[in-house]
């Protein structure tokens, strides 16, 4: 059911965090045209979703979905409970943490292959990071190799040879620094990002990844506009 | 997430048809206690999932979730489009069919991955079968293969080495006949079974999974109970 032809183009898995919103950036300038996913997927909140739609919108992507698969109840996960305790100042890497959601990125790769390759998108972009926030057993190379050579299987096209799709993982191996460096010379407006893990009005500045976010920031010497935002002067 | 201790029993993935309700009870003989997932992700009809909730309830299973994942007009087929036109009569092998969903199998293992891990179940069953309806990329072996490699790698408990997430598919190298024979032994209920791929009050008879259906019982000497219903006497 693909259009045929030589496959081009892009999907984007935006989550409206400052990673995801960079691997967008990259993917307009290097694969376009492109289309932006967003999954609402039992996450504690909605937050980031309400930054995704104005991330799209800045971006003038070709389109955007968002994109509803209740299943966070089936996924046990400090993430999608919102009665569990996010866990705070977490400075090691010894352990995969509690905010890891069971199968979360295979389940919203498989989603974005099937989308690809219905539409003959060429390239599947995720902001997965490998470095700062190594717990994730679903943010690492071999993971994203896995997934390449299942979908070369999984699919029609892949089948017949006429596509090979690649999972594009262009900030796997930066710091969080690196990616706020890369997203600067890129023009990625921050203030349009989120990545706190709590739902509050602004982000709370103690959860895992507001400090990584933090941490990244100030790295890179660069200000952090939605920390100007939650402490005005 | 997971409950600690020894992975035990399997994830059933349990559309309504007459191959995931003999995997059913494959699964309840073999690797109990079994927890039922189905999906409604968009296909052209519910009727199915109306007999996945009767076999169910026939089986007394642990636990049976119906799953909503409104994704069909993501993944364009003839089964998500309902204005597009059924295939019928085909009889090759040669092509991969108008049915055939986008990364449908990836995603729904996918989903089943994460319900295993977070619940540590040992297995995931799937009623697949690679012999009758060869056309599906996702219904291969080598697929299955494939995932059960990324799942070791994709998960917590894959990476901790804690869990060795197994896809069990005993239909894959059966024909039709073969599967209408084993669920005889086990007394699958086929009156409580839906194959039909319109959404009509009867099945067609004229689609391919009629087809496949009705060839099946024939060449097992079984009478069929639902065409039994279709054409009273």
């Amino acid at each position: 059911m693909s259009r045929g032809g030589r496959a081009r183009g892009s999907v984007v898995l935006l989550s409206g965090g400052m990673d995801s919103a960079t691997a967008l950036a990259m993917a307009l300038r290097k694969d376009p045209p492109v289309h932006a996913l967003t999954f609402h997927y039992g996450q504690r909140h909605r937050r980031e979703i309400t930054w995704a739609r104005a991330l799209a919108r800045h971006y003038h992507v070709t389109q955007h979905q968002v994109i509803e698969i209740p299943v966070g109840a089936l996924l046990p996960s400090a993430l999608t409970d919102p009665t569990s305790r996010l866990p705070r100042g977490r400075t090691g890497r010894a352990s995969i943490p509690a905010t890891y959601v069971p199968a979360r990125n295979t389940i919203l790769l498989a989603i974005a292959l099937g989308y690809a390759e219905g539409r003959n998108f060429a390239r599947i972009y995720i902001g997965a990071n490998a470095v700062d926030y190594s717990g994730y057993p679903d943010c690492r190379p071999e993971f994203f190799r896995a997934f390449e050579r299942l979908a070369a299987l999984a699919t029609k096209a892949g089948v017949e040879g006429s596509w090979r799709p690649r999972v594009m993982t262009p900030l796997l191996r930066m710091s969080k620094a690196q990616i706020v460096r890369r997203g600067e010379r890129l023009g990625v407006p921050w203030d349009l990002t989120w990545s706190c893990y709590e739902g509050g009005r602004r982000p709370c500045g103690m959860c895992d990844a507001c400090r990584l976010r933090a941490k990244g920031f100030a790295e890179a010497g660069v200000t952090d506009p939605t920390i100007d935002r939650r402490r005005p002067a």
